[in-house]
């Protein structure tokens, strides 16, 4: 569409054009309520429908039987970091955590603040957390086993899920949701803040698993407790309303347009294979994650030297490609090519890249 | 504009028709970013003139000198009641609270669920919350006064703000903040769900004085901690950016089309003044509040009967006129006439009252 640029933010980042559109079409007038999505009472029927959807669809897509509740929070995947040990980790147990990177530990360091106890099973931080790590001592007992199924900053993403042997299993799945099929039973809760893969910064999408409802203590905060937000139906309070309809309408392209999980699991190696390709075939780029541990989300790579790399992001821009810069505490380069990433976008990545490294290589 | 009601919704509610058509406009290609407002990096510099503007507005509005930060965040006012005891209120030490309905009560409990001392220091729940208390027995020595400067469901207001002798005074301004000016120095804290008087909802204005932070423990999750909010300038994470964005749009509105708050609150009044006197001249409608505890923001009023009221809101409805069921725990009628419910709204809001007398009287 004119004016419009190819988007390889880490997230907020590209969402689906056609979904744009229809909100911008029905902007002053939602389905015909005289009001806008934004004026819409959260207690209206109209909405009703917006989060049922959204949840359903959910449930749907991720094969989520009916042992699973799906919630909608505010707060971001960082709010999880401290509300997941306070609900399920009673004081007097461990919890496994696993160490791939930024988010990981940020993940740890909130549950040991708290007080609680973390047993880090698994560390990636010996090589500048390049892989998955593969040998992971769990400490047997343990609450939970956390990891983070893909590591947005350092390009790293769990290609199968641990082995946990029946200790439930949570991941922040911010950056990969909805990329892919996976078994979902082994998870007691899943979570995945909106601005990557689902919708618009502002909601956070928590997936818990019924059994892990009765560790939630009495005495917490209500804005605190999974429960609040289970048994209200996600209207425990007042609900982040535009953000969850701009999620309802993505997964309804996830689901109607690229036709589920599988497909886009088909498209989005298309894509993450068109990139390293690109990489791999230079002596220009180096991509920093170790292959086996390759994210189909973000891809890394360093450029000979800093200026080069600068360049290199200067010069996108100029072509009408945004956000190609690594994590400012990382450096290098970073392409975030997440669901709605277009296949039109990503091919004119490579070419861009093939042609910057002819030019400057 | 065709199609769209008159919308006297609680909250979400009605927001400036211009805020609306700026935004649809914009929609796909966000001040020439080539990107939607919600695909654009929060780490970009043209998000972050969107979050510098909207902070600079509210100080703007609010006439706050430099001694006080505005933040946003998430979770809505619900969030606030567990924040504002746990980063304020040290244990040991006691704050009063005023109870003057719904929502001061659940401030209250979310409070004491922390073991947090409360002196309870004026309730008008002898009257059913129909006033605001003026014998208020504060504790000495407390850590904060806390207060709700407008009742939503109950339809009362603070009319003048209590004299705390120096004690910081809070305030949950969700219903009424920029409804009119006020003197903020004796205000340690307020905070403000956006959804009625300043955008969408999934943001949180908190306006926080400097000595306040000084309390907050080092030992918090760092999400329940107003210094890492402050401190990161309301991007300690990913912030709600379409709601901040919003928001901002609203305060421009606000300063440059209404004028500022002294305009603002000549409106209100006039507009008040309107549904009241068609309350008070009239034997078929009661006000609920009493008289100089009105809100200017909530009009709650009873009709002869409860089926009158159901007619009354059914047949509103059908006349393009939404929200005038009172809230669920109450019962009756209100009429939310926030800061963008435009004069033309009120009156056909009042032309329909007399009607709907008239025929039913």
């Amino acid at each position: 569409m004119k004016g419009r640029i190819h988007n390889f933010n880490p997230g907020p980042a590209a969402l689906p054009l056609p979904v744009l559109e229809e909100i911008q079409a029905e902007f002053l007038n939602f389905k015909g309520s005289g009001m806008s999505i934004t004026e819409v009472s959260h207690r209206s029927k109209s909405f009703d429908e917006v989060i049922e959807d959204a949840a359903a669809r959910v449930k749907r897509l991720l094969k989520l039987d009916d042992s699973f509740h799906v919630v909608f929070l505010q707060g971001g995947a960082s709010f999880q970091f401290c509300m997941v040990p306070m609900n399920l980790l009673p004081d007097g147990q461990h919890a496994d955590y696993v160490n791939t990177g930024t988010w990981a530990t940020k993940a740890i360091n909130e549950a040991r603040i708290q007080g609680k106890t973390v047993n880090v099973a698994a560390s990636s931080e010996d090589r500048n957390f390049s892989y998955i790590p593969r040998q992971i001592s769990f400490m047997p007992g343990g609450a939970y086993v956390h990891i983070t199924s893909n590591n947005t900053i350092k390009g790293t993403r769990w290609a199968t899920f641990p082995d946990t042997a029946g200790v439930p299993l949570i991941s922040d799945m911010s950056s990969d949701i909805m990329s892919k099929p996976f078994d979902p039973s082994p998870f007691g809760l899943i979570y995945a803040g909106a601005q990557k893969n689902l919708g618009p910064a502002g909601a956070t999408v928590v997936i818990i698993r019924q059994d892990m409802l009765e560790r939630v203590p009495q005495h917490l905060p209500a804005m605190l407790k999974y429960t609040s937000f289970v048994e209200k139906n996600s209207m425990f309070n007042t609900p982040p309303c535009f953000a969850i309809y701009m999620i309802q309408l993505v997964l309804k392209w996830l689901e109607e347009t690229i036709g589920g999980l599988e497909n886009m699991e088909i498209i989005n190696r298309q894509k993450a294979d068109l990139v390293y390709q690109a990489i791999d075939k230079s002596e220009f780029y180096t991509g920093t994650a170790e292959k086996e541990s390759r994210s189909l989300m973000n891809v890394t790579f360093r450029l000979p030297s800093e200026s080069l790399e600068k360049e290199f992001v200067k010069q996108a821009a100029e072509n009408g490609m945004a956000g190609l810069k690594g994590h400012r505490s990382v450096g290098g380069c970073r392409a975030s090519i997440y669901n709605s990433t277009p296949m039109e976008a990503v091919k004119a990545l490579v070419d861009y890249m093939d042609e910057f490294a002819r030019k400057s290589g």
